[in-house]
């Protein structure tokens, strides 16, 4: 049976609908770059929507951010400046910090409301990441920062929602600007892109970006984690200059661990690494079906 | 967007609901047990509802049914007979008959009317299994048909509904239940379970089955699949008398594969086979924490 | 508490929604015209819907079609011939062969799909009127028919759906068009045409249908009637060359209702006529701003 | 098509639903006697559901509470004093102080929060009525405040919700309670109560009051209205000692508006008074089978 009220449609095609009892509507506005709503699910507690469409929940927003950060920063060495491009949430940052290595991460998000209405309604998300001294918050599209700045970082972590017709991210996945972030990553330096659905029926994106990205890099894998608020397999594309990240060894994670004191990890640990990366046959010879994006030709994301 | 016309609404919690926009209506109709509709969805093609619940859809039943037969078959040295208790679609029979070890697939299902309707509307799923003289269909009580009977089995699967409180299969996930089966199989006998839902809110059956099947077999495990038409990341558990599922090596599973001329899979390999019991952390923590089902104190589901 | 399976939604505007409980689907398809649904419904039974707007439904189709009809054909002395557009479901052709005098009712509706599916799955509604030797079925462009037609009738029925932009009945509710209707109308002629909604928010259609006429007639008066499975009050304008609708006298309509032997009226009773005139203060002060709707610019209906 | 994001489900029956799309949540907030929500849908504007039940909607509140008030006041040769059950939203109160006659409006309503939530956020609805030093606004049970009060009035509007098994108003709709209003009108006293849904389908309620105050007045007489926001036709019932509310003359009630200085009126008029009192044929005849309500056999709403 299903009660009466509010509800929050999500549409994620003409065909398949979701509904989510809404206990309470936090927000709801429009920034300059999106429609936000931040809104109290009965299902999933407080949970952000960006023009309608799920981004993190409070049962999981967990299990999505460290899956996109963890591996990544467990991959690189001695990881000690990173470069998060969006992660509006302020959690991505969260996740950085928790390397006891870094000493500088700068977060580059294009919505200065969007951070804000996080902030003050989703404040376990970021769990004081801006105040930390070693984070710098930049308001700014990530395509100018990365074309202009002239740092090197260790580790850069893409967390933008998917690339749409009208959006602005659809030029920060072509490999045109993967080039240049390819030359702003130290010699050791590790790339991860939030890589979209990876369910038999829509896995383009994942494809595209797994295949622009081995134009550049020695290593290109693709790991795959369930997302409940999501109702999906999600995918995750790690692009390394010098290491495997898939092969690496048990012990050196474990190390890294202990040596940079990462602590409070609830989906993350050094020994399910490996097992991250065994993805489904269907995407398993799909990726390779991928076409290299590129500004002339970039991925548009349509329902 | 989203167009009006027909819809069917599966409402997985009071506060969740799926909404699937309805091509045509093949069937509707109530057996002596359930609710039976086969639907051709535009989102998944054809599709069977029981009592209002997804059980298999076109664009991924070869995943569902791989996924819970195959491991079961490939773990098994040389399975000659196998038992399949319910699987009312005929799909789990079509791959149980794919190794050619076997000589008898028994299939008891109590409901002839699913039996008949799937074989009807859905007639891929079985592709002619039951025409198969190695087959064998009974419409029965699988409780009574395993308690009466005086065959043994190599592999017995467990393709059941979830067990609802006025359904009839919740006294077929119990202590005394799998007591009897590990009775019938033989000496290097697999059983495998469809176990629902392996979500972190939702996965208190896996946990419980994984719990009640390690007081009766030596080896016990849980391993994942994403079923795209279930929204859901799906357990299934691997219980075996004297063979580790999870270690097999490869080269024997490509070996059975070979000799048994298993062809025509789709989600299926042995290099898949090892991956799929990576599961995630908080399932891996979870299942220890199951309960002993027994026929005093079964397993009810309910949303 | 709202039961899951299936549903049909109606979306009146984007911003209202009407979902319907679904019992069995009886007939869907797409005739060359338009998208024919008839659905068994949990709330009003047997119901029909084009293009997935409703159009009348067992619970109350007498309602609409007794409103429909009897009041013209009441108002009109003494009608020998009727002349039906559109009407595909066959229950208006049913109203006007309960008038004893009727000796020819001619039917013109374009879609014989719908025609043939209604007989069909709908065989209440036209009870028997097809095989009535006083009536014709022509399935042909209306206003073609119109046109072409050297006869005359006594009561012309306008049944015809909303004016929609691709829709073939755009040019059925023009000055033009009403001019040809007035024509063939003999001299005590009366036309009815169901007009739309009648509700605040959506009333154009009315407004312009009474203005346009009032062009012609020498009467012209709008009625209102709720139709329950339309979740809508109702509007039918009826126009007349010399009587006014209105103002008729009971004992006229109880006499006319005796000689003409009407009998199995639900909805209509000539005591109720006069009341049927009472429409809403917004409408009555609505209706003279509606706009003389032509061929060069006809209605369109837009939700 | 029907935009993603929030909307609120509305459920008549477990067969029927209604969708409104909201543009913002007000308030939402759980008072000691019922659920309280106040929306802005982009369909009827700002509007009040109590329990998930729709109850006035900036649309067509003047409609609804015009029509509820208007003719009682009307048929009153000179109301100086009004008492208002229920009437939570402020607006009947605006209506009763429209008549420059009175010199008293009281309104009982029992829950203190809803008529706080009300003023603050459907401040048009009351109107600054609280302020009128003619009010008195007394927040207790209203069948509490009738059996002790002493005082008389010449106008008593009941204004309540829907009798629920659970709620407090299912006492406020029978013989024992109706008669206690019948004492503390004065001699031409006059009583309207709003009675629910006249749809063919659903009124029973109306009958019932119907027959219940043919008991104790001399005339009672029933009116429907059709509210758009609701989408059906309403019933309510108006009951008088000395005058019989339909048949009065329009000279009569013109001349009351005047001497009354009744202005801001923007749904009724004398004009359209008695054709209020045509009701459709179904509810006429259903009228006299409704049952007499009484303490020990009260009307319980059920969906």
């Amino acid at each position: 049976m299903n009660p009466e009220g509010l509800w929050f449609k999500e549409i994620f095609t003409d065909n398949l609908l979701f509904g989510y009892r809404v206990r309470k509507v936090l927000f709801s506005g429009q920034s300059k770059f999106q429609k936000i709503d931040i809104l109290d699910l009965y299902a999933y507690g407080k949970t952000l929507f960006l023009d309608d469409k799920i981004q993190s929940a409070e049962i999981d927003e967990y299990v999505y951010h460290e899956a996109l950060v963890q591996p990544a920063m467990f991959v690189h060495p001695e990881p000690i400046s990173a470069l998060i491009i969006g992660g509006g949430e302020g959690a991505t940052l969260r996740e950085v910090l928790k390397h006891g290595t870094v000493e500088k991460a700068v977060m580059v998000d294009i919505d200065g409301e969007l951070v804000d209405a996080s902030r003050k309604y989703l404040s376990e998300w970021s769990a004081g990441a801006y105040e930390n001294p070693r984070s710098k918050l930049v308001i700014d599209d990530a395509r100018k920062y990365i074309f202009e700045t002239d740092e090197k970082f260790d580790v850069v972590i893409s967390d933008l929602t998917e690339p749409l017709e009208e959006g602005p991210s659809k030029f920060l996945f072509t490999l045109e600007f993967y080039k240049k972030v390819h030359e702003i990553l130290t010699d050791s330096g590790v790339l991860v892109v939030q890589s979209g659905s990876a369910v038999q029926t829509y896995n383009d994106l994942a494809a595209s970006i797994y295949v622009t990205l081995k134009e550049l890099f020695n290593f290109v894998k693709v790991y795959t984690v369930y997302i409940e608020s999501f109702q999906m397999l999600w995918a995750f594309t790690i692009a390394s200059k010098s290491d495997d990240p898939e092969t690496i060894g048990l012990d050196d994670l474990e190390n890294r661990r202990k040596v940079r004191g990462v602590g409070n990890l609830k989906f993350y640990l050094p020994k399910y690494h490996r097992g991250l990366f065994n993805i489904p046959r269907y995407l398993d010879e799909r990726l390779p079906e991928g076409r290299v994006l590129t500004d002339d030709n970039p991925y548009i994301w349509t329902a």
